[in-house]
C-alpha cells in the first residue's frame, strides 16, 4: 500500500436512494480518485444502476475474489460481493433486502480495514429502517462497528461543517434519561476523543467549547446545578491535562460562538442540541465521522434522499467532504499495514 | 385614545447598557411615531443620555404629572418619573439601582395599560442580574407581569423572526425536569395560545409545528415515548378543535421545515430547543412578545449589550420590529379603553 495515498474500503450504502449514485459520482471524481485508493464492497449491478442514473461510465477494476486481489492498477476496485440484485429493490422504498445489502457490504469493509488492509473505511447513506428490516437487533452504526470490530474502548460521533467539529456526550437516549447520563467522566472522555480525533486530522491544538445542560448555563444554579457540579469541574480536569477546552456555555449561543471562529469544536450533552445547530448551518453540507475506532470511518452527513432517487441530481458535496476527511486522517495515522501491493 | 393609532406605553430598560439609546432612536424614527402614540415611563436625565450618546435632539413633551395628563399633542410624552440620575450608574455595570430603574418603570407602564389607558407596553432590555438585585425574588418578566397584573391565566414568551414564531411548553426550569413537565394539557394550551396570539397578529390560520422531545421524534419508541403516548395525542385534539398543528418533527429538522415556509411556528418542548435555532437564524434581529395577558407586551430579543453601552453604535432594528409587533397587536385588539382625550 501507498503511504502517501491510504487506501479507502468504501462500503455501498442503502441501494433504494441516492447511494449507488453517489457512489458512482465518487468513483469518477478525479479528486477523489486523488486523495486515495478506492476499494468498494457491493454489487456491480447496483453499482451500474448508480453509474446510469448519474450518467457516467464506470472506469474501475472488478475483482470478485477479495482474499486473491493483491495490485492496485490505479483505478478503483470493485470487490463485487454478487450480493443484490437491483431488479429486486424498488426505488425509494426501505426493504429488508436493501438492508441486508448495506450490512453486508459494511461487515465486509470494516473487517477488511481491522484486517490492516485498508486505512480507512467510508459509506454511502444507509437506511435505518431497512437496517432494521435486515437485523432487528440493529441499533446505530457505532453499536454494529464495536460487535463487528470486537472493539470496546470510547467511540463517539463527529460531524463536522465547513471545520467546525460537533461531538456529544449522550446521543441516542430519552431525554428524560440525559440529565443522569451526564458525568464528569463522561464528558473528559468526550473532551479526550474530541482532542485526539481533531489531532488525528490536522487540528495541532484544537478549541473545544463546552456546551452547558440548562437554558442559560443554569443561571447560576436558579436553572439546574450540572453546571456548577458537574460541568465546569470536567472542564478544568480537561484544561489540567493540557486541553484547550473552555465553558459550559448556554447552548443558545456556544454554536454562535463557535462560528465567529472563536473555537473549533463544540462537545454538546446531548443529540438535540448539537443537532439543531449543524442542521441549520447547512443540512447536507456536513460530514460523519466516527471516532474512536482503530481507523476513522466517515460517511456524509445526510441520509438516503429517497424523493431524488433515481433523478442523478444527488449533490456530492457533502460525501466528497466525508470522504476527503478519512482521506486527511488515514494519511496522517499511517497504521501499520499488511503488505499488500 | 385614537383607535387607528393605538397608545403604547413605553418603559425604559436597564440604564447601564445600551437601552437608553435604543429608546431615544426609536422616539426620533418617523416609521415608529407614525404607528402609534408613544408614552414613555422613566428618567429625564437619562432619556437625555441616550439621546447624547445617539447623536439626537429630542423631540418630546416631558410630563411628571402622570395622573394629570389628558392630550397627546402629536409628539412622544415622556412620564418622567425622576428616578434615577444617571451620573450614579456606571455603564456597562449592573447595580440595584440600575434594576431599581428598570423595574419602577415597567410596573407603572405596566399598570397604566393595565387601567385601559395604553393598549400595549414596550420595554427597552432588561438585566437579568440587575433586577435581582434590586428584587431577589425576581424570576422572570412573566412572573414579574402576573404578579403586577394579578393575571392568573395561560401567559408564554414567543421569539418571532423574519416572520417565523417560536413558542415553548417549559421554559426556565432545569433540563432534568422537562419530560416530567410535559404532558398534552401542557402542550394543548400552548398551542391554543400560539394560535390565540398569532391570529391577533394578523395570521388568518396560523400554521404551527411541534417539535418532539426526543432525538429522532423517539425513532418509534425507541429512545423515548413522549411522542407516542403524549405529543402525538395532543396534537390530533388540536386538529380536532381546528387549529392547524402537525407534528411531533424531530427538533433538528423542525426548523428547517419552518425556514423553508411550511409553518408559520413551531412550538418547543424546552428552552434551548427553539432558542438553538431561533438565535443561529438571527441572534440580534429578533422580537420577543410576551402573550396571554389582557394586552400584547413586546420587546427586542437581544440584551443590554453592556459591551458596547456609549457607543452610540447600537442597532435599533430589533427594537423596531418588536415595537411594530406591539403596534400591529394592538391596533387589532381595539381593547375597550378609557377615553383619556
Amino acid at each position: 500500500m501507498n503511504q502517501e495515498k491510504p487506501r479507502i474500503a468504501v462500503a455501498m450504502g442503502d441501494p433504494a436512494g441516492i447511494s449507488p449514485e453517489i457512489a458512482a459520482k465518487l468513483l469518477a471524481s478525479p479528486l477523489i480518485r486523488e486523495a486515495a485508493e478506492l476499494v468498494i464492497f457491493g454489487d456491480r449491478r447496483v453499482l451500474e444502476g448508480g453509474a446510469r442514473v448519474a450518467g457516467l461510465a464506470l472506469d474501475i477494476d472488478v475483482v470478485s475474489d477479495v482474499d486473491g486481489f493483491r495490485h492496485y492498477r490505479g483505478k478503483p476496485v470493485l470487490f463485487d460481493l454478487n450480493n443484490l440484485d437491483p431488479a429486486s429493490v424498488a426505488p425509494g422504498k426501505a426493504t429488508a433486502a436493501g438492508g441486508k445489502f448495506a450490512l453486508q457490504n459494511f461487515r465486509t469493509a470494516l473487517q477488511y480495514a481491522g484486517a490492516g488492509k485498508a486505512a480507512a473505511v467510508y459509506f454511502t447513506p444507509f437506511n435505518k429502517h431497512a437496517m432494521r428490516l435486515a437485523l432487528p437487533s440493529y441499533d446505530d452504526e457505532i453499536k454494529f462497528i464495536r460487535d463487528t470490530l470486537n472493539h470496546t474502548g470510547a467511540a463517539s460521533e463527529f460531524n463536522v461543517l465547513d471545520g467546525l467539529w460537533n461531538a456529544r456526550v449522550t446521543s441516542h437516549i430519552p431525554l428524560s434519561q440525559v440529565a443522569g447520563a451526564i458525568s464528569a467522566e463522561a464528558i473528559l472522555r468526550g473532551l479526550a476523543l474530541t482532542d485526539a480525533s481533531m489531532r488525528a486530522a490536522g487540528f495541532a491544538k484544537p478549541r473545544i467549547a463546552v456546551a452547558a445542560l440548562n437554558p442559560h448555563a443554569g443561571d447560576g444554579g436558579n436553572f439546574g446545578r450540572e453546571e456548577i457540579e458537574i460541568i465546569e469541574p470536567a472542564v478544568r480536569a480537561a484544561v489540567e491535562k493540557g486541553l484547550v477546552v473552555d465553558g459550559p456555555f448556554p447552548a443558545d449561543t456556544v454554536f454562535l460562538r463557535a462560528k465567529n471562529g472563536q473555537f473549533d469544536a463544540v462537545l454538546t450533552m446531548y443529540h438535540d442540541q448539537g443537532q439543531i445547530a449543524m442542521k441549520l448551518m447547512g443540512f447536507d453540507r456536513g460530514a460523519t465521522l466516527i471516532g474512536g475506532f482503530p481507523f476513522p470511518i466517515c460517511t456524509p452527513a445526510h441520509g438516503t434522499a429517497y424523493e431524488i432517487a433515481g433523478k442523478g441530481i444527488a449533490n456530492t458535496g457533502a460525501g466528497e467532504q466525508a470522504f476527503l476527511l478519512a482521506a486527511s486522517i488515514a494519511r496522517r495515522q499511517q497504521p501499520a499495514h499488511e503488505a499488500v501491493d
